[in-house]
């Protein structure tokens, strides 16, 4: 069992925020200094458009230890290595929908979590937002509930209003769940979904070729029960038990022959 | 008696934002920006350094409605003309006989306030905030609580904050989603733990003189994940192809057999 007992400010460091291919560095400035005004230090930047660069600099207002402390990474998968939550920050609906938090719920999320582990809040660009894919690598989406006619939320801004309900969570005091669960890391999801899909297509279930809506739901429900690392390794070996099965056909059994009696060849 | 049963919005339309001797004209644009993504329109500028200016047109991102609509006046007291409640918003202490309340408490006040008549949001200097003058004219002060170490909050930020708490006041009653999935019913899932069990007993997974603490995991996580119906259908036909393939034997293909070859044998 994880420590209960962080403080908020530790908490808080627990808790990155990742920019998906921001375009404009004065962006990342301000998001360093919206970061910094609420106690928040960890900022990822996945394949930002320019960076470092002067403006950015310029817009961070002297947070420029969180700004130059930045890490820049390739991909968004390798942003979220090693956390065990991930927060899709969205503006609109995806089709896909993982479950679709407030910005007040998924910050009491993000602050519960982190005592279990790392936790991050994702943005997308200033345009259009999270793709689909990206939504896809995350567990929850959580959105601001802002003025439905106009939804023109600047990225900075967006930042500060998630990073100050994050703050405000973790030093709530908030009543905490008793025992905090050792939860999967984002890797280990990931290796689930492959065995998973890799089974799935073993046993005809899947054709890899038109996958459809299956693998988006299956990735839905495994998001929001939250596993715990040993309930992965459970769902592992029991993904490894029926590759083992159904490679070491047995000859059926009296009993099974009789129930195959029952049904439809197929 | 002032009408209670004002609609959300009305009760925004009455809440304005007063800007004191704003220096930076796009910080104006960011304000109007920040005001109307949640649902704010009422703009009042004392004595702004420089306005109207192309910089707050371009910084309000098609909030011009909101920009071009702002009232400029001369005094603070000019700006509070007809309000109810005037909330001055700072960073640190003044010593004075205010009472200090959090912005979510402010909020909520201005917001029930706001049914008996006009409130402002007072907000002073980019550099150094409301002069001990102008909090006297307020009737409370209110406070965002963040990082005592940086409190380097940019103005547009900072309104961007009190809007969304002001927002979420008037709409209090959590913000509800559109589209409620059909989630299982009790009987749904006992019938999937049913079917469960039985294929994890039929591949060996599951000894059922000693199931151990598998099965109550297994109802946690599918309790944890909330399944809706069609979820269930979906687990309900993957149990029913595993059991399928166990129970129909093919002859092992050669790539099978290969990697037989590479397992220890049960």
């Amino acid at each position: 069992m994880a420590s209960r007992t962080l403080q908020p400010e530790r908490l808080l460091a627990r808790i990155r925020v990742v920019l998906c291919q921001t375009s404009h560095p004065g962006n990342i400035g301000s998001t360093a200094r919206a970061m910094k005004t609420m106690g928040l230090s960890e900022l990822v930047l996945v394949r930002p458009k320019r960076f470092p660069d002067p403006e950015a600099d310029a817009l961070s207002s002297n947070a420029l230890d969180v700004l130059h402390g930045a890490k820049v990474v390739e991909t968004l998968t390798e942003a979220l290595a090693g956390t065990v939550l991930a927060v899709a920050t969205v503006s609109h609906e995806y089709d896909l929908s993982h479950s679709l938090v407030t910005c007040r719920e998924a910050a009491a999320d993000a602050v519960a979590t982190a005592r279990s582990g790392d936790v991050a809040l994702v943005f997308g660009t200033e345009a259009s937002g999270l793709t689909a894919d990206e939504v896809r690598l995350c567990s929850v989406c959580a959105w601001i509930p802002g003025n439905p006619d106009y939804n023109s939320l600047n990225l900075a801004a967006a930042v500060q209003i998630f990073a100050y309900e994050t703050r405000l969570a973790a030093f709530a005091g908030a009543p905490t769940p008793d025992d905090v669960p050792d939860l999967a890391s984002h890797d280990e999801i990931e290796r689930l979904h492959g065995h998973l899909a890799a089974v799935l297509e073993e046993i005809g279930f899947l054709d890899p070729a038109n996958p459809k809506r299956l693998v988006p739901r299956l990735r839905r429900m495994v998001a929001r029960a939250r596993l715990e690392q040993v309930e992965v390794q459970i769902l592992r070996g029991l993904l490894t038990t029926i590759q083992e099965r159904k490679l070491l056909p047995r000859p059926p059994s009296a009993n099974s022959l009789q129930k195959l009696g029952n049904q439809t060849p197929e």
